[in-house]
């Protein structure tokens, strides 16, 4: 941990009067244990990570525990001490306590012993299991453990991004940006049917087809999709959370809603909206607004400010070209109908959050990882425009855009 | 939920004195949310899924509970009755308890309500977060609800696969088989330097070479690797775990063991090994025995068999061949160094379990889908074999080889 991340993984475990944070998760990929461990290869794992300068004679030391002996090799690149299942007596425990709850409960007791940390309050993280959690919290308490929720502790930690982080969510974005070259390609190609339908091939083309493109470009990078991605046309690119159908073919002249956000080791984020053909007046101007909107939130990222106030600015700026927004219409389907960014990394939202209700956390800060995705939708008329930058917050402005990509609707300037 | 599956819900749920399950998941992919919701997409998510019968005026009611007012219709499509957000007045909760705890306990105790479920004792699963619902438990326990350990009650509920579940495994064992024909067509157009080092397009082929290859097949056929893969030559392949290093050059004359376990909805697992040119005598042996191991477990695959049963069959077999095996030399790393196989679905590793210490969830049910994998590894020689099969258990036997595949070390012959 740096400086900065000590001092905030500190003041976290302060506040909650909390010895030490204490992760457990079913392998190396909960959001909750990779930041510590990295990129290597775990099944069920628990970390244990004292408060600095805890009082009493031992002082507390970390510790990372994991079930399979076969594992040592990765548990040991993590750099961490580790609580090896020897040491643990996993053999012993699983035989004596066969039960999930009785048995990760006695671990866990072992794993803090062994790491020295004195009775007395946790700060827990994770995702091993919701119900398991709440029972072995009965049999830590019963050795003087009491837990309390400490996600928060690693949200907070995992805000600024480390080089090797922003390095694996510039990986993520090379990808994402090589699939949206793809798309642009690929609606450049294709040709157009009597009735304003896109043919490819001698076939209609489709939401599928592009979906298709865009899961082989990713794949060629290393990425997978676990939360999907958006490739929507008109009416379901109108509500921001349609998916899109594989089966609707494209058409001249609607707009197409295309939001990635795949994952390498961490998450990238990247929207950009097509228009094959002369666009509507309407998509046309709201395209345009959504440019503006997003170039001056651009230019309102620095350290220090909030991502509320930017979300105001936004709304004031849409507002005043005559649509709802979320602060004028709360709730309202048309308009600006959500928020203006979030954090990206581990997770596809983490923090700075931009909500209004955010304390420090919804602070823009240097190292952040941002997204910035102003939109307009008309469910009604049938479009949504939105447009969405992938940044790293810098000393006094935009440190790099992540996924750099024209804006343009026609996919022939691309 | 058909009427076995009610049958095996009410008892596990009664054993533990529970009025209800209750699931709590970051998403609909949740393996503990995903068996009751199908393929949807939903963010947060809660279900209540009342016992049987339970008693009191109302008898409690199923609920899905989901945060976002735009997927309602993502979450109409599960058929289950919806807690929506209005109805649970999210954006009230929000605002009057930020803090998650707070918020998510005052959440699940207006859906459980709203569900009729009386106070008393709740089965909890998911995977939302070990620290909020340690904290949510305490809420919950305020108004009446004790909450115990439930992952079992789904686990157990997700062993016998319905038949949507069974075609979504047989799709990812599509692209499985897919992918194992790509590795031996690679391996069979590779040429041979002086040394028997294995060369493509002027290159040394690596372990990395063929790690690209599956990667681009499975992302054909919609697949990602949640879990990783194994293309261990060798040394490397010698132990089970190891899961291969990419700039490993591949050489005739030795093993290479690839275990492949996608996830498409629901996981495939399958396993072949590979020899480019003339076997040594250890291998070919070794091969030829675990050839034979997988045949007998085949053949003794069958509903009411327990998988130890099996297991203890296959190490009488390794172990009269002169093997060391789990029971002769518990913790051996040479010989038979693992378990025989496990259930396949939401998660890799499902039951029925092949562990000698498992009751009714190690015992093979008809409508199971599991894998039998039998392995010999000599880690001093530098060679491993494993043939791993994925098999539906039908009335009276195998009732379908989900990823038919030859055996051959020889990639020529298949």
């Amino acid at each position: 941990m740096d400086p900065a991340a000590a001092e905030v993984f500190h003041r976290e475990l302060s506040d909650r009067g909390c010895h030490a944070l204490l992760v457990v998760a079913g392998s190396a990929r909960d959001p909750d244990l990779a930041p510590f461990v990295g990129p290597v290869h775990l099944g069920r794992a628990f970390l244990v990570l004292p408060r600095p300068g805890l009082p009493g004679p031992a002082g507390g030391r970390a510790g990372l525990g994991f079930l399979t002996p076969m594992e040592r090799e990765e548990a040991g690149r993590t750099g961490l001490p580790l609580l090896t299942p020897a040491a643990l007596d996993v053999e012993q425990l699983l035989e004596e306590r066969p039960e999930p709850a009785r048995f990760w409960g006695a671990l866990l007791v072992r794993g803090l012993e062994q790491c020295s940390v004195p009775p007395g309050r946790l700060a827990l993280a994770g995702h091993l299991g919701a119900g398991l959690a709440v029972s072995f919290a009965r049999e830590l308490r019963d050795a003087g453990f009491e837990l309390t929720d400490g996600h928060e502790v690693v949200r907070r930690l995992r805000q600024r991004k480390r080089p090797d982080e922003v390095e694996a969510i510039r990986d993520a974005a090379r990808g994402t940006v090589a699939a949206f070259r793809r798309v642009a390609e690929v609606l450049r190609g294709a040709e157009h049917d009597r009735d304003g339908g896109l043919r490819t091939a001698g076939r209609p083309l489709t939401v599928g087809d592009l979906r298709r493109e865009v899961f082989r470009v990713l794949a060629d990078h290393g990425l997978e999709q676990p939360e999907g991605n958006i490739v929507a046309p008109a009416e379901e690119g109108a509500v921001p959370h349609s998916s899109g159908t594989d089966g609707r073919q494209l058409r001249v002249g609607e707009s197409l809603v295309v939001d990635l956000y795949p994952r390498g080791r961490l998450f990238a984020d990247c929207t950009r909206t097509f228009c094959v053909g002369e666009p509507p007046a309407a998509l046309a101007r709201g395209h345009a607004l959504v440019r503006e909107a997003l170039e001056r939130a651009r230019a309102g990222v620095r350290p220090g400010v909030r991502g509320w106030s930017l979300q105001e600015e936004t709304c004031r700026l849409l507002g005043d070209a005559g649509f709802p927004t979320p602060i004028s219409h709360p709730g309202t389907e048309t308009g600006y109908v959500h928020n203006l960014g979030h954090g990206v990394g581990y997770e596809l939202h983490e923090y700075p959050s931009f909500r209004k209700e955010s304390g420090a956390e919804g602070v823009l800060g240097e190292g952040d990882v941002i997204t910035i995705e102003p939109g307009l939708y008309d469910p009604v008329a049938g479009w949504g425009v939105r447009l969405e930058d992938l940044l790293v917050v810098g000393e006094d402005g935009i440190a790099e855009d992540l996924a750099p990509l024209p804006y343009d609707l026609d996919p022939t300037s691309w």
